[in-house]
């Protein structure tokens, strides 16, 4: 007897446990970009943990989202409570060079046990905000909570609006503001242990409609 | 006399226009997953159009964000507008062979022209939302919206709950969810005219605090 032929996936949500909406949400929405955020507790211990519930979504007023979700292992959880308590964090954007000092800050450290100096990382002083930032990150946003959107007990949808940024000579081509991907290199979010280099680009060229008609034309 | 050498970045947003806020986000939050929204307007006309200011959120509820700018060029207008009228959209994702038209869907049709036609695109019913998705689509998220945060006359931020799923045959394994990235070819969104492949991955084990005391002491 032949086999099947494959099937769509065709799902309601409300049939799926959580397990299963965290496994189709995080294995088919990617590449997502990563922030490496370090934000300070009430006892200024600062923290790192890495999120790629995370984009920018809008540049006037400039803001970015962050999904914290409490969890059992300790980063998120401390990163939600330091972000209520002071309002402040820092987005440490993460290339390819800090990609492993970025997993060991997602390791469950005891309080007593910096994440942070045990992943060989380096602060240094922000300009407008009291969490530090991560002196190896390529590219950092010092970040003011603008609202928080508590969805339930465990999940913080953190609107953060940009006050700084840095980045490391070479990334920003002074005056014109080009961005240079390959003195950059980020990497991407897949799922589970999986990241994506994003060393091969292609282009498409974004249209009027007069340009694209012109194509057409000349096409048909 | 030499070269000076070159200088980090270090600047304050109150400092830049627009603009540099614009190219500084855009060029450095990367790579950003792409999300080609379907909606319908009260006429009964389907909208595409694709944006990056876009993530998922968290699985409980299951959220995705949407970052929507009032723009002379037409697309994210219509879009705004008809996820405001219904309260309903379609994320249908991007793969390396919808990248074409997407790009197509991004031009400034007028009203008279459609651009999912234009674009060789094919609308099917969604299961659970009156807008349509789109077939060539690998994935496609139907969405209802939770909130609309309004930061001022030209931006919205849509937070959208997930309803529905579709996937192509051969993403997503029946049974484990697992997703088949070979069979998937997403593409990220760089900045400008530039678009990243995501063919060339890497992996980095997510460690217990055990689990990264035991390899630390094999190294030690």
């Amino acid at each position: 007897m032949p086999a099947a032929p494959p099937a769509p996936l065709d799902l309601a949500f409300a049939d799926l446990d959580v397990g299963t909406r965290y496994k189709l949400m995080s294995g088919l929405v990617i590449p997502r970009p990563i922030a490496l955020v370090t934000s300070v507790g009430r006892d200024g211990v600062t923290n790192a943990a890495p999120f790629s519930y995370f984009n920018v979504f809008s540049e006037d007023p400039p803001l970015v989202v962050l999904g914290l979700q409490a969890r059992a292992d300790g980063g998120p959880k401390d990163t939600a409570r330091n972000i209520r308590a002071t309002g402040e964090f820092v987005v440490n954007l993460v290339d390819e060079a800090l990609a492993e000092g970025m997993n060991v800050c997602a390791v469950d450290f005891p309080p007593e046990e910096g994440e942070i100096d045990a992943a060989g990382l380096t602060l240094a002083p922000s300009s407008s905000v009291a969490p530090a930032r991560i002196e190896e990150a390529p590219v950092a946003f010092e970040c003011k909570v603008n609202v928080v959107l508590a969805f339930n007990a465990k999940r913080d949808l953190v609107v953060g609006e940009v006050l700084h940024v840095h980045a490391r000579p070479g990334i920003v081509e002074p005056g014109t503001f080009r961005v240079d991907t390959d003195a950059y290199r980020p990497i991407g979010r897949f799922f589970g242990n999986f990241y994506s280099y994003q060393r091969e680009l292609f282009q498409l060229k974004r249209e009027t409609h007069a340009e694209w008609r012109e194509r057409r034309g000349g096409e048909g």
